[in-house]
């Protein structure tokens, strides 16, 4: 069996892709600290169901479908509790065959504060968010080099990494030629948060591990992601993911349908001419499975644009309202001033050809595909807390 | 009393600023909480001389000069310490006047871990360096923008943040044309150590405050400094910067002036083809007081290389060991294989005009002053451990 370890396997995206690996013959362990939790309580940011410990999901996959996912609870932020996981000292806080599993094949890599307005709430969320994805990035690149240069590391870029510049994005890199001779560069990157900072910073340091020790490296640059149910969760909604509505870990689209839900206008920032890529949780999981079928060679930083189609605020906003609205929901759309600094017009002409040429299947952000999304909030409206949707974040 | 504040103040630069403004009708405070000596005695290289404490120091420029420096211990990496600097909570360790200067028109940081191979002594030593410069330069950035945005922040970048690309190294900024379109972006970089990518990672934080907050930052892209003496220390031997002569902490020119004076072969990596941009000393004290005088303005990250000329290794090897051939000490030069993953034989050809303009004017590695730096290592002759020197660190 090939061996996968998923740091941050309690997350959004975690969680979900341990079952997609698992339901596919992998031998999936899941490490998480629970910093993703922690935070929704400190922060009194709802969740839209409660879910299950690590541990409690593991067991019922295991009854569900007789699939072991393996669980270590920890904080990957300690350099020791990383190279615990590759060189054999590894304890599991749940699994059936307590064996240590071996060095990882692939290795995914979500163990992030992955919210933007909490990397800028204050100068105390910000060091959490920086020393948290540095350290363990940096963590993750010595253990790998040290016990385990063979393992295909995929990581989780993110496309704010880019900003939104006046040219078209390229996927990862770009060709410059400069007063008659040329190289090949990291694409030039400036973000729009500190959070989205991190994560330069993370593919600077991948990067610098790929050219000196020759690691093997594909890197996503993803797009805000939504959804709720995959094909693994439809089995027991006891296995759905993660799931919040509010301004600091709720992403846009999930977001949006939770405020049409309940009658909540949607918070459209400033113009609402912010455009940005973004795609269905099912094909999140998809790009990651085909980017650990085909890996990245030995000395190579391969990086995808991970996103299907690119909407603006307004288009999202108009487009939820639509849906809702045919459903019966009372959806209103409100401008607010923009607690944010961005540009709210822009030029935004990202390729992202890399993961369908690797044989990711599209899906889109139809209509259906909308209400289903209102049809699952549905069923927990009376857990919806509008006093937590909006926070103001402000930078 | 214009008031200039010195994170770093410790340091082979750090000391030698604070004097150099001392000196010029400054109001100067120094912040250190000795990490560089502390890594010395850890890692066991050697200093050319003893140095006395900052507080000794500060004592004997007064005593000396009549201008007082005060002195502050503190760990900049812990937020609190930073926030104290500028909320009025702060006491000296140190003073003349101990009421608090204010919040400083001028910030100088130098506060960080500065060596290549420290960083990449093992995972330990990287996380140290990542974590402590990273913290320091984050806890400014939020300190700065809560407190003082209108203070000139001039923090040290490293030629390093480059690496070699085969194109020309334009100051700071690069304007692109791509598939008809045009922007303008930071110039691309990747470094060739993991501290070289902690710079590459302070450059992004502080021009995410600049286009967040408005800051007034002026980024100066260092390449590696030689000397020992400055004006300020010829009053007395006592006030001269601390001095290492070993591979983690010595610079290249220093180290081999040490080497050459003892019959150590110069240790030249490799082919010897690496070609660097160098400078004295004195005119990084120049730089970083030229740059005070014409701050940058707000929302601007003003970016000058400072470097004075560039020179290939072998080019060093050769002129030290000419001129203290000349002087009777037996050099020798000595290719030994690199231990570091690097170009041997690149395209150099970095621009640096920014600093002339604004009034530097550069001093030069001639004989004389190779020569003189032999007079002044050859008086600590008895001090100088040949043990130390190579230590091999690989990456």
């Amino acid at each position: 069996m090939i061996n996968v370890l998923i740091l941050g396997g309690d997350g959004y995206l975690g969680w979900p892709t341990a079952m997609y690996f698992s339901s596919r013959g992998y031998e999936v362990t899941v490490v998480d600290n629970y910093f993703r939790r922690n935070a929704c309580t400190e922060l009194d940011t709802a969740m839209l169901y409660a879910i299950p410990t690590l541990i409690e999901r593991a067991k019922l996959w295991y009854e569900l479908t007789g699939f072991e996912i393996k669980v270590v609870i920890a904080d990957l932020s300690e350099s020791e509790s990383m190279r615990r996981l590759f060189d054999g000292r590894l304890k599991y806080q749940w699994a059936i065959n307590e064996k240590y599993s071996g060095l990882p094949e692939i290795l995914i890599h979500y163990a992030e504060q992955p919210s933007a307005p909490y990397s800028l709430m204050d100068y105390k969320h910000a060091d959490v968010t920086l020393i948290n994805n540095l350290r363990v990035t940096n963590n993750l690149l010595w253990a790998v080099k040290d016990y385990s240069p063979d393992t295909h590391v995929i990581k989780l870029g993110t496309m704010g990494e880019y900003g939104t510049p006046n040219i078209d994005i390229e996927e990862g890199w770009l060709d410059i030629e400069h007063k008659g001779r040329k190289d090949t560069f990291l694409y030039p990157r400036q973000a729009s948060s500190l959070y989205h900072t991190t994560k330069i910073m993370d593919t600077d340091l991948m990067w610098f591990g790929v050219r000196m020790w020759d690691l093997k490296v594909t890197d996503l640059m993803q797009g805000p992601v939504y959804g709720i149910e995959t094909d693994e969760s439809q089995i027991d909604h006891r296995l759905r993911t993660i799931f919040n509505y509010d301004e600091v870990f709720g992403t846009i689209v999930n977001r949006f349908i939770v405020q049409g839900c309940v009658g909540y206008p949607l918070t459209v920032y400033g113009g609402g001419g912010q455009t940005r890529g973004y795609l269905n949780i099912k094909d999140a999981l998809q790009c990651v499975h085909k980017s650990a079928e085909s890996p990245a060679k030995s000395g190579e930083l391969r990086i995808f644009n991970q996103i299907m189609e690119t909407f603006s605020v307004n288009e999202l906003a108009d487009t939820i309202q639509r849906v809702g609205l045919n459903r019966g929901f009372d959806v209103k759309v409100s401008h607010i001033e923009n607690p944010r600094k961005e540009l709210e017009e822009h030029y935004y002409n990202p390729v992202y050809q890399g993961l369908i040429d690797i044989g990711v299947e599209p899906h889109y952000l139809t209509d259906d595909v909308i209400s289903d999304m209102f049809s699952i909030v549905e069923q927990y409206q009376d857990n919806i807390r509008t006093d937590v949707i909006f926070r103001g974040v402000k930078w």
